[in-house]
């Protein structure tokens, strides 16, 4: 344990988790674009002895449709490997026996084919884009206000996203409106859940500060995994910005231009 | 000065003010109808020697469709006399020179006709209902995040109404989503808001130890006055609940059985 810090704790490393957009790829039209070097980067950590996972928060998609889109653009990459917040949910749901009233994306709806929706006992939400209309989301309030508990679970908390035709309102926003109308407090699934990270280290068979999370996002990636015992490096590439280096209450372990820097460093570091 | 409590705070007031849906009438189907003994109770009041005044948070007509619903109902009532957060707003855009962007009920926006809307420089929003698409609260938090100091005024802060077919979310669940989108706080217009109560005193000339709010929502109308100053009792019809009696943080000089008994009360302290 004698180096802790980043690079240092590279060394005693034995599985490292990535995020997607932004790290990976910039989303856009179509399929968007692989990052320069990220594909090789994920490579090199395959070769590796290291453990290699991917965490986003994705929520327009089924992991299927997703990782297939990943793999056009040429990234090495299978289902098994990724953690969103839709399959998280659907274990939640089934561990505690909870009906789902969704709120979500139509691309993501076949990921909840196999829970019972009937006389629904809570609400789940995710980035449902056109789908928050006035009406869909009173539905949601009345199906809560209508519980003896009510119980909303949010697929991540982001506040808003870029896409190619400008910023988007993203489910947090929602998240919040319905925590205000009924006086509740949601529960995230996703990043920065530290319930979240935890299934991720579970897979791995690792404790936290055995794994480092790459991610473009200080709170959500980085403060996420801080949170949960990881070590946390920030990418400057996606959503990254240069305040983040100065934000008040989230440190990164390290900053880096991008995927393949991070991972050139941590391979050196081990002496590859 | 001896006097201070419910009633005998009756003897040395000079104005009352009114809430009105649940204190006057309850809305439903077509105009709603008149809550029992309030309409005589507006016509001792004015009989009187006290000074009246009306104050709403409704935003989903003009104050001169709105009155002419009231007179229907049989209520001596002049648009002069009504307070609501519309033309409050107006006369604040004015003031500060602002141009907004609405995001408001259709019902409402000839209130804003006088208003410069071009290159807007600020977002107000009203209880929208259906106007509340995700479409419209995206070009909302658009005009606003694309400001340099983003300024969001609420007309009201309220969580949620009842209509006949149900529970419908109210403008303060699409104030706290722009404001956790945005990161800033919005400016409320409206009661509970004690500009609001102030420019109501100003129109009577009073100070607020002289005049009494008479309401049924126990937060935004008998808390909203008493932070102002002013005296603030409930009463036991529309949103009022039996929790309120023992509300946490708010309790109101008094609490009657309904508009009619509370002017009893007051007429009588007073010798009529």
């Amino acid at each position: 344990m004698a180096d802790t810090g980043w690079p240092g704790c590279a060394k005693s490393l034995k599985g490292v988790v990535l995020d997607m957009c932004g790290v990976l790829y910039d989303s856009g039209e179509g399929d968007g674009v692989a990052i320069p070097g990220s594909i090789e980067a994920v490579e090199k950590l395959k070769a590796s002895d290291l453990q290699l996972r991917f965490c986003t928060n994705e929520t327009q998609a089924t992991r299927e449709k997703f990782v297939a889109k990943l793999q056009r653009l040429g990234f090495d990459i299978s289902v098994s490997e990724v953690f969103s917040p839709a399959p998280a949910a659907v274990a939640v749901l089934k561990e505690k026996g909870l009906r789902p009233h969704l709120l979500v994306y139509d691309g993501v709806l076949p990921e909840f084919d196999s829970v019972d929706k009937t006389d629904p006992n809570c609400v789940v939400i995710g980035d449902a884009a056109e789908n928050f209309s006035y009406q869909n989301v009173n539905e949601a309030f009345r199906v809560l206000i209508g519980l003896e508990k009510p119980l909303l679970f949010s697929l991540g908390q982001g506040r808003y996203y870029k896409e190619t035709d400008g910023l988007k309102l993203d489910v947090g926003v929602y998240m919040k409106a319905l925590e205000y109308a009924c006086d509740l407090e949601a529960e995230v699934i996703g990043k920065p859940s530290s319930m979240f990270f935890q299934s991720v280290l579970n897979d791995m068979g690792l404790h936290p500060h055995e794994a480092l999370m790459i991610g473009d996002d200080l709170v959500n990636d980085v403060g996420g995994a801080q949170r949960c015992g990881m070590k946390g490096v920030q990418v400057r590439t996606g959503k990254y910005r240069p305040t983040d280096e100065r934000h008040p209450t989230v440190t990164a372990d390290g900053t880096v231009d991008n995927l393949a820097q991070s991972v050139d460093v941590i391979l050196n570091q081990r002496g590859h």
